[in-house]
């Protein structure tokens, strides 16, 4: 299935894309798309409706963020070894793991702000991982029972804030509309192999990023077993897993981004984002 | 007013701490404390109460964290000049910030539990600051505006997870049980001078940590609009803002906490905070 929350930001309804692309709205069957709705019982529920029978959503609402009260925003560093070497850090020996702020997630196609004063503001598509079950100390082959699916994420990030005011990276990372995810919660079942999705990320049409979830360093259920052993994974949690090569940091010289530019991204199997860049305002 | 969230874990009930010390139950009229209870107008509402005719609670029920659902959990690291010394690394030029995962807060009194495989669990006993309104770009006059109030935290580290498995700390400082918050979220009203406040922490009876907030880098209102730069503050969101000489870590050898060791921590005015550490269970 392709969970969706569509209408206004705060206020948007559960919904699903049906076989056609067809927005169709779940109010009916849940009342939101979050943690409570992201355990198997409800995923098999919300599989057994018929799509046909679902009202449909005509015009085009905006998309929010497919999954409501996300609990902890959890990153990984230097996921792609070609990414590891553009940003001129050896490869870790071990999953690198900071936060994203909760409140800078918004929907797939919000405009993102520039924060204030920020000159290097930069784009990273990432494979994000949305927890179904609470996950504690799971194994590598238990991992993926644990999770509920799967979204595009740009883990925005302002390279200034994040790497020239101190030792930890969370500062560049969670700024107010740095975490756009979805457009769609794409559920497990969907996806045949998690570790073979095209990826690619445009700025103003142009090419910047194109990868593979192949070269990841440590895998989708290598990294949910990993976090789980430092705290509790919890249904809605997400996880991003890191960017392939060709952020912005990576170019000679660097390149960042400016107001006016647009951000177009997407994961094969999981759709496509927009983001037009905006200056700061109060 | 001395602000508390009493009884069993999920099933608290909001309460406040009379002139006597004595527990009152809130419930009739509010139904928790957490971000919606959190604004100025509401905590009027609260004031205009005559503890006298709140119900009295009788017996010693367990008390959880003062506030629910802390949707940012923030932490600035070395902000006492003693502590970044002893830790071997230079006074920061600003603040150094990292999150602890939400997850990991519990109640003042709950055990710890040392996480599994771990050899170097340490304590910090540091002031919480609990946002009452939001914050976005707020200036250091007017950050305290938006603080609700305080509460002793015990930001508890893994400091093999936190130093020595890559560059980033929050591996090391959201493992569960890491986050004990109370015993009361004392109002800013009740506290003459935030950057006056002694605080210390005992380990089996053994003075370990004595500090003030005097001796901060970075005063409370600085690190409110500082935070408030890079990311918005939410009602009920908290920073923890850094923990005064005398961890573990810094003694001559490292000093760790084991299996049946006591924590006992206090703040001026805040009350006090006791841990029994436990073995890690499954």
């Amino acid at each position: 299935m392709k969970l969706v929350r569509y209408g206004n930001p705060g206020k948007e309804k559960p919904g699903l894309i049906d076989a056609e692309g067809k927005l169709r709205d779940l109010s009916a069957v849940v009342g939101d798309i979050g943690p409570a709705q992201l355990s198997e019982a409800v995923l098999a529920k919300l599989r057994k409706q018929n799509p046909a029978k679902l009202p449909l959503v005509r015009g085009k609402p905006r998309m929010g963020c497919p999954v409501a009260n996300i609990g902890k925003f959890i990153a990984i560093g230097l996921n792609y070894a070609d990414h590891a070497a553009e940003s001129g850090v050896p490869i870790p020996k071990e999953p690198v793991v900071f936060m994203k702020a909760t409140s800078c997630i918004q929907g797939p196609n919000d405009d993102v702000m520039l924060p204030k004063g920020s000159v290097k503001t930069d784009w990273e598509v990432e494979l994000g991982v949305v927890i179904g079950t609470r996950a504690r100390y799971v194994s590598k082959k238990e991992a993926l029972n644990h999770v509920a699916g799967y979204a595009v994420v740009n883990d925005v990030s302002e390279r200034e804030f994040q790497l020239e005011r101190g030792p930890q990276w969370d500062k560049g990372k969670g700024c107010d509309t740095f975490g756009p995810i979805g457009p769609w919660l794409v559920t497990r079942d969907e996806i045949e192999n998690v570790q073979k999705l095209e990826m690619w990320l445009d700025v103003n049409g142009k090419r910047m990023q194109k990868g593979s979830t192949k070269t990841m360093i440590f895998g989708v259920a290598h990294l949910v077993s990993y976090v789980s052993q430092f705290m509790t994974l919890m249904p809605g949690d997400v996880i991003t897993t890191g960017t392939p090569p060709g952020v912005g940091l990576g170019m000679k010289p660097p390149l960042y981004l400016k107001k006016g530019d647009v951000m177009a991204l997407g994961i094969q199997g999981l759709g496509e984002q927009q983001q037009r860049v905006v200056a700061f305002k109060a």
